[in-house]
């Protein structure tokens, strides 16, 4: 097996701050995060995240000129942005391969996707590395993963990540879902795992076991919520069990970005926030946090059930 | 499935703190562990643990005192304790039970076991429910294993417990020796995992899947090193996979006594030791610790991986 690695530390770790990572970190950390066997850094959004955020940072912009930076120090084959299609306009593709971005991931939603195959293609006529992301996948149903995957692996999406955002799959779960992504677009299946409920690693194991290749996880986990696969985690899993992988990761790199990350960003200390887990357990969205903290955890529980009863 | 789960934070969790958990505190504790669905509050080492620490608090003793404050608190059809051979007489199991213990484990050495097997019978003679532990598993040969295995059983042993001391199991590695147990014993098989690796859960998993039907968890994990399994995910986990547990299980009391811990113990904040997680990785014990701390994390990988292959 041959596993591609996308660092998503400060893309998605900027939900923890604002998205304010200093540039001089941000090159740091793209360096070191390909030392340490990142195929791919993924930098930043275009232009945010799903909802607007005040005084939205560096990595949450994804401006050229800091595209370019990181291009320089780390060259453009190894630098990826992602985005939403409603934020960008047609001029913002090229313009970032043009500053030096190779990969591009689209994130699509179940329905109304149309804008983002049409990015998919221009995407894929100017030469991105081009892929998908359907992020929520835990309330996706089955028809509408194969709706989606179908028509963005038809339109040029060379490679389909599963986002479990809510951090509510099983092992289980992620070895259908990745099965079933797998059988209807017969390319490439990623996973991008959330730590809600501590599964993070184990279905990263299952995914690949079901045929997954492609992989997210971030330097401390740094991440929305209880965050995202712990990066040093899974690359020293990678360098015990997969031959091919250990050639070129070296885990001693990837520590002594957790060391500098922890040192630089605050925001980076790994936590563990009960309500996550609770948001987890009953597979709700990040915008219910506020439903099932305040009371007590007994309080908390109630109402994640009635919420998701009523669903 | 029906797993017995053990709750070890205040044993386990006293090498993070000395053993120094107030008693009001382990009062309380135990009292919404067994709300929260826990079949067996593990309280204490009896006499320390394998090594002597100096100040060693109430949860490193394991008095009678102690042991007779937590059965009037919970009843004794809820505490167990745990032992090492060497550190006891013949007169420690009958106070212990006088003092109302009713579940006692006994941690045996790969090689000179005997003293270990004497206090098995002597455990199910006063009338323990009585199970062994096999620590540092993962450096046990598969004939050790059977050899103690056996002798254990035939002693009267009721369950054996894989201890994986260094956190270095793989689910593979955790599916094999579960299998292996449960064959030669015919009996329960349990799992202790630590998390270096970030694999507690995963393995908890495989165990589970392979036979396992103990399983020992601590809150926020707060155990040796990076701690052990995560009781609050292991709950969650449980709660919507297994029907049967989820009829005894409370996952609020869980999130209750995770806050309370939190609030009253600081070495119970959960946290992520890069030199554990190398430890973990090339399958070094404790002591070797001090062997990868202090230079850089390449320096400590390089003596890391020295010792592995010396050994």
């Amino acid at each position: 097996m041959s596993i591609v690695n996308i660092d998503v530390t400060l893309r998605d770790g900027g939900y923890r701050n604002g998205f304010n990572f200093p540039l001089d970190y941000a090159l740091r950390h793209a360096g070191l995060s390909v030392e340490a066997g990142f195929d791919w850094v993924e930098i930043a959004y275009r232009n945010g995240s799903l909802l607007p955020i005040a005084n939205l940072g560096l990595t949450g912009r994804g401006e050229d000129e800091f595209i370019s930076a990181v291009a320089r120090e780390v060259g453009p084959e190894r630098v990826a942005m992602i985005l939403h299609p409603k934020n960008i306009t047609e001029h913002d593709l090229p313009a970032m391969y043009a500053a030096g971005a190779r990969l591009v991931r689209i994130i699509l939603p179940s329905t109304g996707y149309q804008l983002g195959l049409e990015y998919i293609r221009q995407a894929k006529e100017i030469g991105y590395t081009v892929g998908v992301n359907f992020a929520r996948i835990s309330q996706w149903s089955g028809r509408g993963i194969v709706e989606v995957a179908t028509a963005a692996t038809d339109a040029g999406a060379e490679f389909v990540y599963l986002a479990d955002s809510n951090g509510s799959l099983s092992p289980v779960d992620t070895t259908d879902l990745t099965t079933l992504t797998k059988s209807v677009t017969g390319g490439p299946v990623g996973l991008h795992a959330h730590n809600n409920l501590g599964l993070a690693l184990s279905n990263a194991i299952s995914a690949v076991a079901a045929g997954a290749t492609w992989m997210d996880s971030s330097i401390q986990g740094m991440g929305k919520g209880p965050g995202n696969l712990i990066a040093e985690q899974w690359l020293a899993h990678l360098d015990r069990t997969d031959a091919e992988a250990s050639t070129h990761l070296h885990l001693g790199h990837a520590l002594e970005l957790a060391e500098l990350l922890l040192a630089t960003v605050p925001e980076g200390t790994p936590s563990l926030p009960l309500p996550d887990l609770v948001l987890g357990r009953y597979d709700l969205p990040v915008e219910h946090r506020k439903d099932v903290v305040g009371g007590s955890h007994h309080e908390g529980i109630a109402t994640a059930r009635t919420l998701t009863t009523v669903r």
